[in-house]
């Protein structure tokens, strides 16, 4: 196991917890006097960031040591939230260059599943996900382009907020895929990763794919229509497809009607990320390093980032618009679904699993999770129960873009109902909040003037 | 001269109008009962379609004989039109594979401009223009990928609607790039072009790259700023540059208030379009084609769509993350204007000129046209005065997404402002009409119940 940069706070650590989820933890002195100020709307919570995402004067790894940097500045999602008032706890562990939704691609060692260590912690960002699970920070940023903010959430029994596309700058995130990377937030309560997306969020006109995007405000219907694949796979989990039926009847009791579709478009498209042109934009995303540093990247990172230099611009225009085409039909669900319900992912691997075939098992955690950002959806992982072998089931709530108010209301509602404590902790879930970028529902006003 | 297809009615040519304007004009028998029905909104009016859009039953050239096949069905914008009671009158010239802003870069001859035939006629939609700026349509379709649907406009005094990017389905249109190709609409007056539009838009899921755009529907003010490049080109045209000058005095004088605007990340973008991976796009669209005749593909229309096999798909995500950085820089104009003025064209070229240095003189022409589909904004190019030298100088009206009706607001005020006829035909312009798309200014209503 590598680790020139960890720097673990012996003062913080705790033989409970795996030293693999955390990659540098400064010692309290190496944060800027900023950190304790202790105002703002973020005041008192600690967070931790992805190591492929700047924060001044700490090293940016990527999981790569060969790529280290230090960068002068945070980057602009980590300085909008310490200036909310949120103090960085340290740097999370990853599969490297956040390829891979399993956390077992790291030179710092694979992340353990908060609930059991010998199954993976899903990833790419494994350790901000069982740094949130174990409670050692209130909330942590990953990255999620092909669904890593949301397998993570889903294997730890935390919430994953992948916010629609270019609503959290990536300005100073070291790029996956750049037109599809998603800055996201895990937290232990639906309530957590609101407050901190709204303190997060806003366009920024310095990130190539930042967006201005106005989220819906329209409160969530009370009774409701979600989709469900008409055939979902689990690959053989029984213990997974059990919680997904029970999570279908769960929503139902909230007022929903489940519909049937046909998930072949979105497994078409699922596909698309890494079997296409599409994956050289993770050569295009550190191009100049891999050319000359390719032995340093692990496998089988450096074979799927290769695989990037095969493709021509052509292809990549072919490919393109075949997800755009792809797109235009799943698009149609909309009209006849308010949201779309998938399990986080199908199933569990141990780390032996993982490791014996890391490329297949890899692909089949991202069954749910990879057609969201090239559809331009937003998505949220949300704790639904604990299955009999003591592993977490998540299901993730699936709307169009913009719709991220509306699933954290409805999330939230889901979550409450679940009877779960906050990830590995054994907390209970405190009282529900008000999602404040939703309208109240509508009352009758009165105006009363003179 | 190619003729293979051309089958001109002898009793609809006339000696003074270019036989190189149609490639194909059927007689009248050719043409199917519903364009007789003579009902629906477009009922009356005849119309030319750029030969890279399908007629069902007639070629479908995209002026490349070796390309050539018949279609069975009517493009999507075809059979709209023809469904709204427009008369079909034939096929028209174009640059090959509408590559090229000049209207010389065709097997079928070079289209001359309306008011001089040793002018070009601009292009791609070179025919299109001309048979509308001769008064033998009421309207037609071009093309606009790089300008194809305003260039010709300006040079030719009639109006050009480029639409905003997906209002009209290409499902039928052989590509040119199709990630940013727009169906465009060329007529005499704005309020045929919108009229035509009413009927032409709307989105099509079979097409991938259509949109469900709401254009805004809220009137262009009454006193408005409009952004003008602080240093125009006109490559030494001191006839465009004073026609220039006096289209900013008629805006001002309309309640405009010119900014001055740095106009080098638009200028980037358009040079992007032809000279870096995005080029690679036209390759993309007829690669089975272009791989197994190349040879029959004109120069330099070969060469440029050639230059596209050599870019890595690498290098396209490297230069679309790029024109999104400049396009957020660009955007930031808007906070600033209403509407961005340029010269539709900064000059005239004639054909000897255009056959000599086809590739430069070209670009020249694409100056003020080139970056509108890459970033996104709609454009309406409208006739603004005759030249010194009895040569049409046109503007360009460009606004973000979705402002399609109020450049046409604007756009028609400004043509009655002119003093200009139809096109060549010396018709005095209709009356204004308004703007159906629009609402009405505000005004007091009350309503009375009971």
């Amino acid at each position: 196991m590598v680790r020139p940069f960890m720097n673990l706070d012996p003062a913080k650590r705790n033989p409970a917890w795996a030293d693999e989820a955390w990659i540098y933890q400064p010692a309290q002195a190496a944060l800027s006097a900023a950190d304790e100020v202790g105002a703002g709307p973020l005041a008192g919570l600690r967070f931790a960031v992805k190591d492929n995402i700047d924060a001044a004067g700490l090293p940016t790894t990527a999981a790569c040591p060969a790529f280290a940097y230090t960068p002068p500045a945070n980057a602009a999602v980590v300085q909008k939230l310490r200036d909310a008032g949120a103090s960085l706890a340290g740097k999370t562990n990853l599969d490297q260059f956040a390829c891979g939704l399993n956390g077992t691609r790291s030179p710092f060692g694979a992340v353990p599943n908060a609930f059991n260590p010998l199954y993976v912690s899903g990833g790419s960002s494994s350790g901000s996900a069982y740094v949130v699970a174990t409670g050692q920070v209130d909330f942590a940023l990953g990255t999620d382009t092909a669904g890593s903010g949301r397998v993570p959430a889903g294997l730890n029994n935390i919430v994953g907020l992948k916010p629609s596309r270019g609503v959290i700058s990536a300005r100073g995130v070291v790029p996956a895929a750049q037109s599809v990377d998603c800055v996201s937030i895990f937290a232990r309560t639906v309530a957590t990763a609101v407050r901190v997306l709204e303190s997060a969020m806003g366009h920024d006109p310095l990130d190539a794919w930042s967006r201005k995007l106005v989220l819906s405000s329209q409160p969530f219907p009370a009774t409701f229509r979600f989709g469900v694949p008409s055939a979902p796979e689990f690959y053989g989990d029984a213990a997974a497809e059990a919680a997904f039926g029970d999570a279908i009847v769960r929503l139902q009791a909230m007022g929903g009607t489940a519909v049937s579709l046909d998930f072949s478009p979105l497994a078409e498209v699922a596909a698309l990320l890494y079997e296409s042109a599409l994956v050289a934009e993770r050569y295009a995303a550190i191009r100049g390093f891999f050319d000359a540093h390719e032995g340093d990247v692990v496998e089988p990172v450096r074979s799927i980032i290769a695989a990037g230099r095969n493709y021509s611009a052509a292809d990549l225009y072919e490919v393109q618009t075949r997800v755009k085409l792809l797109g235009q039909q799943a698009d149609a669900m909309w009209s006849g679904i308010d949201l779309l319900l998938v399990p986080t992912a199908p199933t569990h691997y141990t780390i032996a699993q993982m490791q014996h075939d890391p490329v297949a098992l890899n692909r089949k955690l991202g069954a749910y999770t990879n057609f969201v950002n090239l559809l331009d959806y937003a998505a949220l992982s949300v704790p639904s129960s604990m299955r009999a072998d003591g592993l977490p089931f998540g299901i993730t709530l699936i709307g169009p873009c913009g719709s991220d108010w509306q699933l954290a209301d409805l999330g939230q509602r889901y979550h409450h109902q679940s009877g779960l404590t906050q990830g590995a902790t054994g907390e209970p879930l405190p009282a529900m909040v008000p999602i404040t970028g939703l309208r109240p529902p509508a009352t009758v006003r009165v105006a009363v003037v003179g």
